[in-house]
């Protein structure tokens, strides 16, 4: 049910012919209010879609009625054509649901650098308008997949819920990770409250994952409150949930990323900050040989401390000769050198935790990433996307 | 010939038991004057070797009058025993060839994280000393090769000589590249001029490479100079030969990356200044999706773009909207758009040149780097290293 489970949201996901692979390639995602709050984030690339840029704009007065979205495309560096193309697929949309074209946020997802069929995009829009419904958000979770092997759904349910779908599997990586994703909820909420939840939870989870260290052009997230469940949940408790939801939603995309056969949580513990630790998870996430040899079942933990090492002490104090390493629980480095046997450590479950400890502070932050493997050269040199 | 192409030095490769996988394993490099400058750069890496940490502490007072390497170990992380492996190690070549210990550069590349086995270093050190010749650099050069599949050096020949050897075939990225470097000679050169030119041609080639994006926790470049032909060129010539040296080097290296079957060539011009320029090259050359595009002969420009725009703007000054990108001649991408079609790009050969035109000012920047292949994640995956 995913973006359809909390009141007030209809969805649909349709066919009209813009992946080659074919399967449904449009979703639309409507918010029929009472309320019609909304927060967005984007990516931090400076090479951004068209329809990036369109959502940026039509979301700064923190109201959106409905989220169009489309795989087999990206609709990026398409200059003013493919700006174009977003407007009209907004209008398009606006029109069906009798709503102006400023509430309507658009997404695209797929190859960069050619303009969309906008034949197929009519046909999509006219389709996909006429099918909504309270239970389409598992169709439209379908619709977004690009090389998804399944669709990313997740929910709260309480007095009040919170529903949400994710696409991303490949240029996935903060800020934010490369993704698409809706999250719905009946709570009341007002703007401000709306925007703050988006950050503090997409900083919490959405923000720490890290497939391949590559950035897309397309990222986006947006919140839609609808305020239907009549309930107005305190800042405090509507944070929690939406973190619960987009941390589920983090998690599957890690989990579903291309050609893992590994999931991979780097715990750094006694960090100094928030940010020490994240720059040391996130540096050791990006090792590719680290990455390889965990798809080789080997706790090579010298990658993890070469990885480690290249953060600036400005940005991480700790003493490299104190660091502790242990993998799946077994502390292969202790104090920087060799710790217990490196045949201790099981790797053969898909799940492998590696928790660094820098014994400089008392922070503690994870960072979520994958192995690299056959499957994702193979995924990412024989095909374009 | 290599290393001992210029006079005044002698070298060996030897066997003596390091390496599982058999062969040279054990190397000196031996200046026998009139003259003993040297000048070295290490890893940036807060997580150094033993090898690196006793060379840093020899080479302050900017004399050496041998190198000692060993490949089948990186002896790093491995605590006070291994710096005192590397002591030892200096004090055996020492007592060998008749010099104190802190004449006596010491350099290791292996797996991290074990002790080395110093009856098979006691071994090498015997045997290398007892070999030494004027013709011994090719025998060095094959001692110092981990998953190298070929030795590299590189001579200059004139009124003087330069010569160098390196290996290094992952954990390739600057700085550093992830190397170890040995490059000789018979120049008259005083301490500073030796300094100067190295730091001036290590910027402009070896920190210019860029297989994976990985630091190593052993680098180490070491300049040495004999004065044996009695020349002493300026400044600017010596620098000059030094640079196109260390250049064929740096192109050797990447020319045998771990499994790469395509040299990139990241050609950066119009940028505002060098570290702009640097900074985008080194940002596409990191990019897994463009690497593994170019394993796959696709001119994935979009790939090129998404990783440009992740350099912010305080760093490199350009309009995202005016960049254009050329593989192999074809511009592919004009003013961030599309731009010539993609089919007309023959990626058929293993060098691939990417230019890309910021538009932002004069500059231009070379990095180069290499496809990611099945055979990175095989060496990788398969064989702690």
């Amino acid at each position: 049910m995913s973006v359809t489970s909390p009141l007030g949201f209809t969805a649909a996901g349709v066919e009209c012919g813009l992946k080659d692979s074919g399967g449904r390639d449009f979703a639309v995602v409507v918010n029929n209010g009472p309320h019609y709050v909304a927060a967005a984030a984007t990516t931090a690339n400076r090479v951004y879609a068209a329809p990036v840029q369109w959502t940026r704009e039509v979301v700064a007065n923190r109201t959106l009625k409905a989220v169009a979205l489309n795989s087999g495309g990206a609709n990026a560096c398409t200059g003013d054509a493919g700006y174009a193309d977003t407007v009209a697929t907004a209008h398009l949309v606006a029109a069906e649901l009798g709503v102006i074209p400023a509430d309507v946020a658009i997404c695209s997802t797929g190859l960069i650098g050619e303009l969309l069929d906008m034949d197929a995009i009519r046909a999509g829009v006219s389709s996909a308008c006429s099918k909504l419904s309270d239970d389409g958000g598992e169709e439209a979770a379908l619709a977004i997949m690009t090389t998804d092997t399944r669709p990313k759904q997740a929910v709260y349910s309480g007095d009040y819920s919170v529903g949400g779908m994710a696409k991303g599997a490949g240029m996935l990586a903060p800020q934010l990770a490369t993704m698409l994703v809706v999250i719905t909820t009946d709570a009341v909420l007002n703007e401000d409250e709306a925007d703050a939840a988006l950050k503090v939870a997409m900083g919490q989870t959405l923000d720490r994952i890290d497939s391949d260290g590559c950035m897309s052009t397309n990222d986006t997230v947006i919140l839609l409150a609808s305020g239907a469940s009549g309930v107005h949940p305190s800042p405090e408790d509507f944070t929690e949930h939406l973190i619960e939801v987009a941390q589920s939603l983090g998690e599957q995309l890690i989990g579903d990323a291309e050609g893992a056969s590994h999931d991979i949580a780097v715990n750094v513990h006694g960090a100094s900050s928030q940010n020490a630790g994240l720059a040391v998870a996130r540096a050791v996430s990006r090792s590719n040989l680290l990455k390889c040899a965990v798809f080789g079942d080997d706790p090579n933990w010298g990658r993890v401390l070469s990885s480690l090492g290249t953060v600036p002490e400005s940005v991480a104090p700790f003493d490299a000769g104190s660091v502790d390493v242990a993998i799946n629980g077994v502390t292969v480095c202790r104090n920087g050198g060799v710790g217990d046997p490196r045949e201790l450590v099981d790797m053969s479950p898909r799940q492998v935790n590696i928790d660094i400890d820098l014994k400089a502070g008392a922070e503690s932050v994870r960072v979520l990433t994958n192995d690299l493997t056959y499957g994702y050269v193979e995924e990412n040199s024989a095909y374009s996307s």
